[in-house]
């Protein structure tokens, strides 16, 4: 006997920040048995998950894959692709992730210039404009589109109209709003996105999709020096995930690509628009019912993330303690505050497969029953 | 209807040099309810990988622990942690993840010593010892214990100990060394191992164990610059899975974790010292086989990994043919030569739980059939 058992989880009903509630499709898929990495099978569904990444990006942009590791290294997959030495990146800071896009560029050498903004809310425009408008030679803005620690939506349209216009490229963080906000890569003209798989795809975390513009491709492959990461390394990693021949760079998480391929076609089976109206829907139904029950909305109403909401505790609740009764007598769990918030907010996730009205009823209850005293 | 349908890959016998193929339990495993990765069941989860990891490498480190991403990652994030810019560096390559060190040593601003073997050869312990007295400022004596793309084993032990005898650090790749051959941390004194989930473990890849010494620890907290990688850098990872409050990091490959725990239950019921003379007892039986057909064996006996028979094709064979009419005809997978030895060489795997007499047979009496013509 090795005393040591088969692990078997109790399993919650996941309304935190991410992972959200996975599709049981995508379980099963999951568990199909391990291929090759370079079996012709499995080249083809490669394929055919490029092309389902392209309709929930929206974009025609050939070079959109996903990464075998998780959001961070689908981040750091942008800037030390994208950043070269020296290069100059304006940064705008309104949370947890643009802190983390900051450290990116430091450690990769580039030259930071950070925007800081309230953190709950959006980032401002006009500042990111005046800011290009001081330092003409940035060659990169950052901004994460959906920020996953306060909730807050910035408008990725305009500000990549903004670095258009002053000609630098855009790196965007769309973790948190791939499948539960509207985000048109091509339309807007992003040009490098990342994002997981745990929130809106509802797919097992460990996998980060990203796509980039010609443009961004030209960066990388215009480069002085080399990519700091050999993993990382879109050249590299390109004879494997690109067209035509696959060779080998890395062995590539296969079943987590089963999942993720089930985990698309169930989006595309939805419909990507109906996918996002009703993470608008149940959104509205479950911020009245914490507004009834006395949380207050951090963010404003038109910055709001529908698949996020950030809400302020009633006055003279032990967070820490409801939060840990929610998971223990109900299984649920909800995400805590981070950096600044923690212990001030909660994030409650209506992400992909946990937003539906049997989840929004269910929460208000089980609040509701922790609140009686 | 969108088209698009789910994936339904054939089965195969995996005998490549991996993925292995993966038990019935731990895809069973993989498949279980997704918790939160913060979840205090998570977390106990975690201190139990953390426990098993140590009994396969047979190691005290309290920093053992897998990297949410493919072994290259966990090559990536010994390298990262270790070198800073100038320290000299001295790999010895005799084979394709030797020059994957070196790729990671140029690109972290290392000063690289490079020592070249013939493939097919192990590392030489003494022309290792001669260097480095030639070098006597090297930080950092990098190899590979069991070089995937020949078949080939070098001393690990032998080598460690000339590097202690130098005052230098060792990196080691056990990629393929762990759980199927003998593989001692602790006693041999290696100071930063990395492997991988999909050889010998007969896990779903995408996941990379990696051990620490004391003294490579140290040298990470003392480092004067940053980590290149944020994604990698243990003075963050180590915040989620270190000793303590776990803090968020990144989003831990939930489902994979699950399967990691169980492959590594599956190896210590077995035994790990059953199951590395597994591996050897069923080598013999396919290298006498193979050999009957017509193989030749490239490794000397002595310099063998019994998990992955590197061999020469018989004369007059066309490789590629014959490995496309095993895996078409028999739905089983051998593995190519890679770099000089493509077209060459066949590695056929015997790993973890693909290492059995069934598929010894099956592989011997597959081939028989295929080479009738």
């Amino acid at each position: 006997m090795s005393g040591y058992q088969s692990f078997q989880p109790r399993s919650r009903v996941l309304m935190g920040p991410g992972p959200s509630d996975v599709h049981p499709r995508v379980l099963e898929a999951l568990s199909r048995p391990t291929i090759g990495h370079l079996d012709p099978q499995f080249q083809e569904l490669m394929s055919e998950i490029k092309e389902l990444l392209r309709v929930v990006f929206q974009t025609r942009n050939e070079l959109t894959f996903p990464v075998s590791a998780p959001g961070s290294a689908g981040m750091e997959t942008c800037f030390a692709n994208l950043v070269e030495p020296g290069d100059k990146v304006l940064v705008c800071t309104n949370g947890v992730f643009g802190k983390r896009m900051q450290e990116n560029v430091n450690r990769l050498g580039g030259e930071l210039v950070n925007l800081d903004f309230e953190w709950g809310e959006p980032v401002c425009p006009k500042r990111v404009e005046e800011t290009l408008a001081q330092h003409q030679d940035t060659k990169i803005l950052a901004f994460v589109h959906a920020e996953t620690s306060t909730g807050v939506l910035s408008n990725a349209s305009e500000l990549a109209k903004i670095a258009q216009n002053a000609n630098v490229l855009t790196i965007v963080d769309t973790v948190t709003s791939l499948a539960g906000s509207e985000l048109k890569v091509d339309e807007w003209g992003l040009d490098a996105v990342y994002s997981g798989t745990q929130k809106c795809l509802s797919c097992v975390p460990g996998i980060s999709p990203v796509s980039f513009s010609q443009k961004a491709l030209d960066k990388v492959k215009g480069r002085q020096s080399l990519v700091s990461s050999w993993f990382l390394d879109l050249n590299l990693v390109l004879g494997y995930w690109g067209e035509g021949k696959r060779s080998y760079h890395h062995t590539a998480p296969v079943n987590s690509m089963y999942a993720l391929h089930e985990a698309l076609v169930l989006v595309v089976e939805e419909g990507l628009k109906q996918c996002i109206e009703r993470h608008k829907k149940w959104h509205s139904v479950l911020m009245d019912g914490l507004v009834e029950l006395g949380f207050e909305p951090l963010v404003a109403p038109e910055y709001r993330i529908p698949q996020l909401n950030a809400v302020k505790l009633p006055e003279g609740l032990d967070e820490a303690a409801l939060r840990q009764e929610l998971l223990n007598r109900f299984d649920l769990e909800v995400g805590a505050g981070l950096g600044p918030f923690a212990g001030k907010i909660w994030r409650i996730g209506l992400m992909g497969n946990s937003c539906n009205e049997r989840n929004v009823v269910y929460c208000l209850s089980a609040l509701k029953e922790c609140m009686k005293r």
